[in-house]
């Protein structure tokens, strides 16, 4: 399986990637923040002996990733890539991540709860990364005795995670949606049936980039697999509007749509100075084209992968050095041009 | 010579072209408003004939165009030329052109006065084309008596031509004085030394794409040579300013310089519709772009032909019909579009 910004998953025309979460919490702990450092150095021990104690070859498919001893741009890089939460980055205590190589897998250790354990992937995919993620609970489990009570499930740091402890959240790509101003409906919607939808970079719901995270917010009281059904059932409905309204627009205002995305296009490819906010809603319309069969030389991955890298940790990384905002306005210019450059001779 | 519209000239980072321009009256019909039909058909004859009875070889460098049996677009073409005036063309009288093949004369005759004899070139050449235009005159004087006195000199329908009755005009790209808002300064001083400069399509000084017409006031009490040296002189100092100013932007404001021509070539490369307005500031931008050595797969022959085929003439010419104003801004989107796709392919 490639890294899911790389990768290209089902109904990927509205739905970028997958993601799902369960909280775990030692038995024999009190919660992270109640844990002494000591204590701390022994869950992200045990962890790793948990999970790769055994087989060799199932080792060798996983990193443990030291927080400690890497610069705060490096850690913003996990961040970006969803790999681990910001709280996680930004610690002081004993936290600790396990990575699977293809980054599909992350184990987030002492951060709000004992244990995160998370799973990526491209497009629509909520049963395999839920079952991914069952896979490692289950492999865990065998040595490990998670707190777990009979009447409420899985015991959490937050009590809005109890229960099943799972957190299955998708992220969307809504154009048209957010264009013709239907979002405000459906954010309401889906509030009613027990989800939350947001800007994806915020809690907010500013989306950048049209981009939004339609995640669980119940927990308690229902099965993993109900969540989830739940969660699938009411996303198909929300990619079936977009795709909907999509077609609507390019049929009512094909060369207005046209001319949107392609000067979008046309700036990405020229501009020598690009904001975040701009990058980002200009790949938007870049992404809206590709599915719309306006732009045949960039496909999803390489919107995902330029949302991506366009972030600040990764555009210093890239640079090799931090960066002012106006250099960073620079260079990201100069990274997304040259990342189109090579698509546009590929196929030229 | 080529047309001017396709030629480069001397000085053409700053100066697009020069048109000077001799107004002549028969001596023996009154001025055109107050000629009959038949005198007026007289006069395009007599003119005719005067310019091409005896040299064949010579008559074949020029075309009689003939405005009655020919619609109103076709007209507009040759007013977004240039070569003639508005009022010839909307004329209902009868009125005449002569033109030389390759564009660069023209005598257009029963506008303001009987006879109007315009020589355009390329670029700064005002004594080439004033010579031009005298060869003209004095081809036409052997055999037409010109209304002339001792005193006021050539008599002109309009007083503000009477004397040498030569109109200088040079057609000026200024984006440097316009970004920064020196022009105002520069248009008072022309006033005061007495020259006019306008915005080229239009009386008031709102220039689109930063061209602006520099021309003489004064016809009376100086000679030719007076007039055509003194614009020359202060068309290099308003030359030598704008140079000034554009080096000192691009060491100042590189970046946002580069990022604004930039992003105008990437938006005619890609948009579908664009208005008049937007496509001459953004070729006005990368004329700009040009001369700074960012763009190097055009050249201001490139975006002289452009600004022409995009006025609404040229565009329905090309189109084969007549266009709706939204579907104008398609054609006009398509043919930029086109222009520059061709340029690329031979450059890459």
């Amino acid at each position: 399986m490639k890294r899911w910004y790389i990768d290209k998953g089902p109904d990927s025309d509205v739905v970028v990637s997958t993601r799902v979460r369960l909280a775990r919490n030692f038995e024999e702990y009190p919660f992270p923040s109640r844990c002494s450092r000591e204590q701390q150095r022994e869950i992200i021990r045990k962890t790793v002996e948990a999970l790769t104690g055994d087989d060799a070859e199932f080792r060798r498919g996983f990193t443990v990733i030291d927080f400690k001893n890497m610069d705060l741009n490096e850690r913003l890089v996990y961040v970006e890539k969803r790999l681990v939460s910001k709280e996680l980055a930004a610690s002081d205590q004993e936290v600790g991540l396990i990575l699977s190589n293809d980054e599909q897998i992350s184990i987030m250790i002492n951060e709000e709860d004992h244990l995160r354990i998370q799973c990526l992937a491209a497009g629509m995919q909520l049963e395999k990364a839920s079952e991914i993620c069952n896979y490692i609970d289950n492999l865990l489990s065998q040595k490990i005795d998670f707190a777990f009570d009979d009447t409420f499930g899985f015991l959490t740091s937050c009590p809005t995670n109890i229960g099943t402890a799972i957190r299955a959240s998708l992220m969307l790509h809504l154009p048209a949606l957010t264009m013709t101003g239907h979002i405000n409906a459906l954010l309401e919607n889906c509030g009613k049936l027990g989800l939350s939808v947001r800007g994806l970079y915020g809690e907010n719901t500013e989306a950048r980039g049209c981009l939004y995270q339609l995640s669980n917010q119940i927990t308690l009281g229902k099965s993993e697999q109900d969540i989830v059904m739940s969660m699938k059932t009411i996303a198909y409905q929300v990619t079936e509007q977009e795709r909907l309204l999509r077609r609507e627009m390019m049929q009512r205002n094909g060369l207005q749509m046209e001319d949107k995305i392609m000067r979008s296009y046309g700036i990405l490819k020229y501009a020598r100075t690009l904001s975040s906010e701009e990058a980002m809603e200009r790949l938007s319309d870049v992404r809206f084209g590709i599915f719309a069969g306006l732009i045949t030389n960039l496909d999803e991955t390489d919107v995902n992968e330029m949302m991506l890298r366009i972030q600040a940790g990764s555009l210093q990384k890239f640079a090799g050095r931090s960066l002012r905002s106006d250099e960073m306005e620079a260079v990201r210019a100069s990274y997304i041009r040259n990342h189109i450059a090579k698509k546009d001779k590929r196929f030229d």
